[in-house]
């Protein structure tokens, strides 16, 4: 009998063309998830992620489920799984799931981290996980404009549309400025993210941060305001999906 | 005028043929260094590294010195290499040295550190700088191999001879198993390293965690045994050169 599963995932999106898969091509991380599950199954699997990432996107803790029929135990259909997926993909756990769980559809909370180094400083070591830049900017004017996001705002300004027909409104929960290891940590957390949102949120807060944004400014764009008036869209490799919360 | 500068470099030496420069390749981290100092010279600049780290092996705190004749400052200097260096490499800083400072000679401790991730599990965002291993080495074992490796010992069984002549022994410091977020780190620190000696002596510790080298084998080993009754030499991506000291 099929049971319904979740598993949490982690992936290095940089050679990725997202998680999203596209009909021939393979390089997916649902497509290559789905390839392993069949081929365990030995029938077409389906795995639904609570959300798709873009291509260079990466995660520390996407969210998916799928139904197998199967007499392995969790442990053992995670330790298939990461037999078989390339060096890139890790499932970190497999747990059964009540028949009615869907990833995306009862997600309440997601956390993003955008990373950025600043300063023309180099990143050696993590370069495929951050985007650098020559400016400095100031990390207190950072902070005052991300404490504008906060709450439920109309957020077209800030993404990618991609149907005029569905919401723009989203709450944004948390958003933090952080300073690590020579490196700022955008970490943001809301009931759910339009396509590109982060990115641009996270471009126009560096612009606030180099004074080429007011607040006033973005006060109004998060009442509606156009694409165009918002920040530039930061690149994918900066940014991680780090955490998918349920009831 | 020429001036010794003293410079501290990083870099992920996945693809890169080593430190040490090679005849017509110039694929190596020595080569790349001298590539950029002569361009802003004009003239061939050469630079002396404390020691040779071979291929695929990384450096967080490499040391090395140059002469070069210029009127830009110790920041503009470095400045100008990371322009031009690769992603993969950055140099940290340069300071105006002694005129007798000479990274190899001068050197008196050095500090490496071998990752090991171990039980099968995967390391998607650091799987460039640590070995993975199926094995769950028992790590109090290794740390009562580890002790044993402590004070001066005659180190032939522990690494490839590149001459007779030149002497095998050495002093250590320091050496320590830790374990941090899931993986193993030996850390060590001595007077100086012989050819693959740490990948030797990570390789026999291991073993001994396993419960295949005994602390009499390993006593017996240290008092100049042979290389094939010490433990396997682990891959080259684990091993990070952390810090190089000098008086």
């Amino acid at each position: 009998m099929k049971r319904n599963y979740r598993m949490t995932i982690a992936y290095d999106g940089t050679r990725f063309a997202g998680w999203q898969r596209q009909g021939s091509t393979e390089n997916t991380i649902q497509g290559k998830l789905e390839a392993v599950l069949s081929r365990l199954q030995g029938a077409p699997v389906e795995v639904v992620g609570s959300g798709r990432t873009d291509a260079g996107v990466h995660a520390r803790g996407q969210v998916a489920n799928f139904r197998l029929d199967t007499d392995l135990s969790e442990g053992e259909i995670c330790a298939y799984l990461n037999r078989y997926l390339p060096e890139t993909v890790e499932v970190l756990s497999v747990k059964a799931a009540s028949e009615w769980f869907h990833s995306r559809l009862n997600a309440t909370e997601k956390t993003y981290e955008y990373r950025i180094v600043t300063g023309g400083r180099k990143a050696v070591f993590d370069r495929n996980f951050v985007y650098r830049t020559e400016a400095c900017p100031d990390i207190e004017k950072m902070r005052a404009a991300a404490r504008l996001f906060l709450g439920t705002h109309d957020f077209s300004a800030f993404c990618v549309k991609s149907s005029k027909k569905k919401s723009t409104v989203r709450t944004i929960y948390k958003l933090e400025v952080a300073e690590e290891g020579g490196e700022l940590r955008i970490r943001i957390t809301g009931n759910g993210f339009l396509h590109h949102m982060v990115r641009i949120v996270s471009g126009t807060l560096l612009e606030a941060g180099l004074g080429r944004k007011t607040e006033a400014e973005l006060a109004l764009l998060l009442q509606g305001g156009k694409r165009e008036e918002a920040g530039v869209m930061l690149p994918a490799c900066g940014l991680t999906l780090l955490e998918v919360k349920y009831d």
